[in-house]
């Protein structure tokens, strides 16, 4: 049996949840969960705002723990064996994007909280391409919401070749963003911030920008017209886009990484004479988060957590409803 | 003096007009004009429908000719050399797009017909660098279209590393249009015709597509959901954006290369899921005009024209502008 945390409803609370997982089967792992982030994508499905929740709904995936036990057909992954799994719990292998590497974009992907009870519990199963092994001298604690949170924001730079020499901006400094910025830093870049706040321009000199632009005051955003060869937009919310947009270089790049549900309103016109693109794109492949991995290891990257014990589990997940979160929250038995 | 013609107003006919360009500077080439096409900002231009026209207005920018006189500084033209002009006629050589090769997105770039005079005339003026050397093996006389359409078409496939095996489709099949679909064919992609008409269907497999959906028919659109790692729009009217939009493969890029002025609306989730790019670029560089006329020279590539004299102007226009023009328009003398 495998003792979980699930809601049994829309919006509900969570309370303990026990469920027989049944046998191992040969292409499945299962992991022992030490620690597990919560993610802004946890509250969308136990609020149903996808409409593809389903009850009891067991959240969590930024799992870090070791191996319990594998399935016959898994050969890269022994028992004991430190491990995370993210938002992807498995994928079809044999899609154009999965032969291609391109995992994340597998339109028969399973996540890992849809479908399947996810990492608020003491174990958690997944099918192994999606098992990532964690490379030594990562922070075990603080490296959950790499899994999904990190890979979402480094992903782009994999996917996009950005060059150390480019000029970046992220737009919102929380859970996503604040990891940007210590990615970006160690990628080389030229970090800029935009930040709502005062209190958040201090903060994000911290993270990893080497300078800050007000996101609320139009002047400063039209200032820096032309600058950015990659904007990183983590927010969810409608922004002031034709200003945003404006601050892209020639060959520049807006990229959305958060669920942004309203649609945007796109002028061709200056796109045209900047060649500029629009982009979005989920999470990461197995590879590049092995990658990711290896180079947060590298630069001792650590998302900023805090820290709940999982029988604090609501108590958790109300702090970062209410926006309070600084900025990541992690769960350990 | 150099003979052209010029319109006097916003929407009046082109009627002779001649004008002293003065001394040949240092850095500038002279052209003998021998043939010119129109192109549909030439239309836009004349009617000031962008609100930057300047009266009296000599239209022409898909100049070919022979190189009449060069300024003392020129050391790469000849007299007598075969050359082209498109939509720009010197670049400010100093800013960063210019010194990384990329002139077409120079801020302080010459257009030819925006206070600059044009090639409807014998001559026409230029600086050096935006005078491309036409390639041994061209048709001389179909050349000029590419020097703007052409170029228009082609530089996305250079920007954007567009690989042989990608499966491409252009919505729109006319000036532009027709010259992708022979361009893309060349370069080895699988090639895709969104098109209106059962008449334009034979024409669009002739011009190089390997199959076509008729853009009317929302439930065939539907059927290439998924399918299409670029999608070329030429065309300038609002379309059903979502389903043009569903139709992008992971990975996919919407590349806008038409002057769309109504803003398009934009939904990111399924952007995101998608990894998809919504992107627009301007005509090409000096060294992609090279590279396009070589390519073109090599694979025997023609834009399809109708001719006419220099003194039937006004009716050659007059034929573009009721969409009458199968595909370009040559004025010769």
């Amino acid at each position: 049996m495998i003792n979980a945390y699930a809601a049994t409803e829309a919006g509900g609370k969570l309370s303990p949840f026990q469920y027989d997982p049944g046998e191992l089967a040969p292409d499945q792992v299962e992991i022992d969960v030490a620690h597990c982030g919560i993610c802004h994508s946890d509250l969308s499905m136990l609020n149903n705002e996808w409409g593809i929740s389903q009850y009891p709904l067991v959240p969590g995936h930024e799992v870090v723990g070791t191996v319990a036990a594998t399935g016959d057909m898994v050969t890269h992954l022994k028992p004991g064996q430190k491990v995370g799994l993210g938002w992807h719990s498995g994928y079809c292998m044999s899609c154009r994007p999965c032969v291609s590497g391109d995992h994340n974009l597998c339109p028969d992907s399973e996540p890992t909280i849809v479908g399947h009870h996810g990492g608020f519990a003491d174990k958690v199963r997944a099918k192994a391409p999606a098992v990532i092994p964690l490379p030594d001298g990562l922070d075990f604690i603080s490296a959950g919401p790499l899994l999904c949170g990190g890979i979402t924001v480094f992903n782009p730079l994999v996917q996009f070749d950005i060059p150390p020499t480019a000029e970046v901006a992220v737009v919102g400094i929380g859970g996503l963003g604040h990891m940007a910025l210590a990615f970006l830093n160690a990628w080389g870049c030229k970090v800029t911030a935009f930040t709502s706040s005062e209190a958040k321009r201090e903060e994000a000199l911290k993270l990893g920008a080497h300078e800050t632009i007000n996101s609320r005051d139009s002047s400063e955003i039209k200032a820096a017209a032309g600058r950015f060869d990659l904007v990183l937009s983590t927010v969810n919310v409608a922004l002031d886009w034709p200003n945003f947009l404006g601050t892209l270089a020639p060959k520049g790049r807006f990229h959305f990484l958060g669920a942004t549900i309203e649609p945007i309103s796109v002028d061709i016109m200056p796109m045209l004479f900047g060649q500029h693109s629009i982009s979005a794109s989920p999470v990461g492949s197995p590879a590049t988060i092995a990658q990711m991995l290896d180079f947060a290891a590298r630069h001792d990257i650590r998302p900023v957590i805090e820290k709940f014990r999982f029988d604090q589990i609501n108590e958790a997940i109300e702090h970062l409803e209410k926006g309070d979160a600084r900025y990541r929250i992690v769960l350990s038995h």
